[in-house]
């Protein structure tokens, strides 16, 4: 007898935890769930693995089927394998998560499931372990966000210096000082000064910039600088 | 009929993998497998999930078993999933991972499965998709030492400048410049300076130092400054 025998055999799950960024603010992606229990209460968009497939493949087809969403680049952030989390049945789940630009998914996101929008300070009470998910996803962003240039890809095309810092504010959860944070920015050569100004908010108005395409040679440590040293 | 029947049930195993530090060089622990199929090959500790425990507690648990290891702090790297990982039958595995001195654990380590340290590039022929587990360890352990003081304790009390460097070039896989690396390591203030000299690589010498107490409130960008900032 294989010795495997033994072993309890379990559900795989993945749960896709989108993070969008939208007028100033980090949100993140919810559905209705649709099956018992819990039904009609809010959730990630889960579901099960089927025949063949991996967890990243599941991710994607879920993450379509749920909510509409593809071509978003996914992540694994973390497995969540306590024997109770899930009442019905012994569950394994792996979070995937992503962070996108809210405007350039807004058509293609479906809303069979009543997927929305929250932010993050305003997110309801959620399935299982699904709010435990998001800090674990909060927690991956950062880490990732000081790593890699990640976060200026949601800003658009052009943006001002007081954008990115509400950004980086809302990923990092912190306020940082704005002489600082400027300096720093600037001072590390990411970025390319337009003639342009952005009058909304001043009537002096921001000064737009643009990505210099030389973001790939860049230094690694600018970006942590922007968040973690700002004293 | 509750939907859920519809899907496979899988097996959950883990699989730790320790990285250890030793004369100047980062290796890691492998053991011989008992178990059909690969019986005898050289593999990661790992093993499948029991009655109610969690993946973390299994992790420690076959640590224990296979290696002896205990009061290690293990974190999870990364699930892997592919359907055919595993020839035997469908099993995802959770690795976790640790980086520990090698001394302080030697006594602890028992050999009921042949429990051996390999150098990163002298790694045998590894079951199934462990070689990829380690990639995916060194990569995240470049993450964290980027940004969390875990090299330092991996010196012992006291250590050399170069003694460092080789640590963080075994780590990042780099070799870094001299009078840079050390002109950063020095200028980052996490270093006490000692009297004392090393002098059993040159007639010079080289000052031990000691990690500074302070070492909690440091600036994050300090770690990431020596790791990638090199020109």
């Amino acid at each position: 007898m294989p010795q495997q025998l033994k072993y309890t055999r379990i559900l795989l799950a993945v749960d896709c935890l989108i993070f969008g960024f939208e007028s100033q603010t980090l949100k993140v992606l919810l559905i209705k769930r649709k099956l018992q229990p819990y039904q009609n209460e809010w959730s990630l968009m889960g579901g099960f693995l089927v025949g063949e497939e991996s967890a990243d493949e599941a991710a994607l087809r879920i993450l379509k089927e749920l909510a509409g969403l593809s071509g978003v680049s996914m992540e694994q952030v973390k497995t969540f394998s306590k024997a109770d989390r899930d009442p019905t049945e012994r569950t394994v789940s792996i979070v995937y998560s992503s962070l996108i630009d809210i405007k350039k998914f807004e058509e293609q996101i479906n809303h069979e499931y009543e997927a929305q929008w929250f932010k993050l300070n305003e997110i309801p009470k959620l399935i299982f372990d699904h709010t435990q998910m998001i800090a674990a996803g909060r927690d991956y962003l950062k880490k990732k966000a000081a790593l890699q240039p990640i976060l200026f890809g949601l800003l658009g095309e052009k943006f001002t210096i007081p954008q990115i810092q509400q950004l980086y504010e809302e990923v990092f959860e912190s306020s940082f000082d704005k002489r600082n944070f400027s300096r720093k920015l600037l001072g590390s050569e990411l970025l390319k000064k337009l003639d342009e100004k952005d009058k909304s908010n001043s009537k002096k108005g921001a000064f737009y910039y643009q990505l210099d395409k030389q973001i790939n040679h860049y230094n690694f440590n600018i970006l942590l600088n922007l968040a973690y040293n700002q004293q």
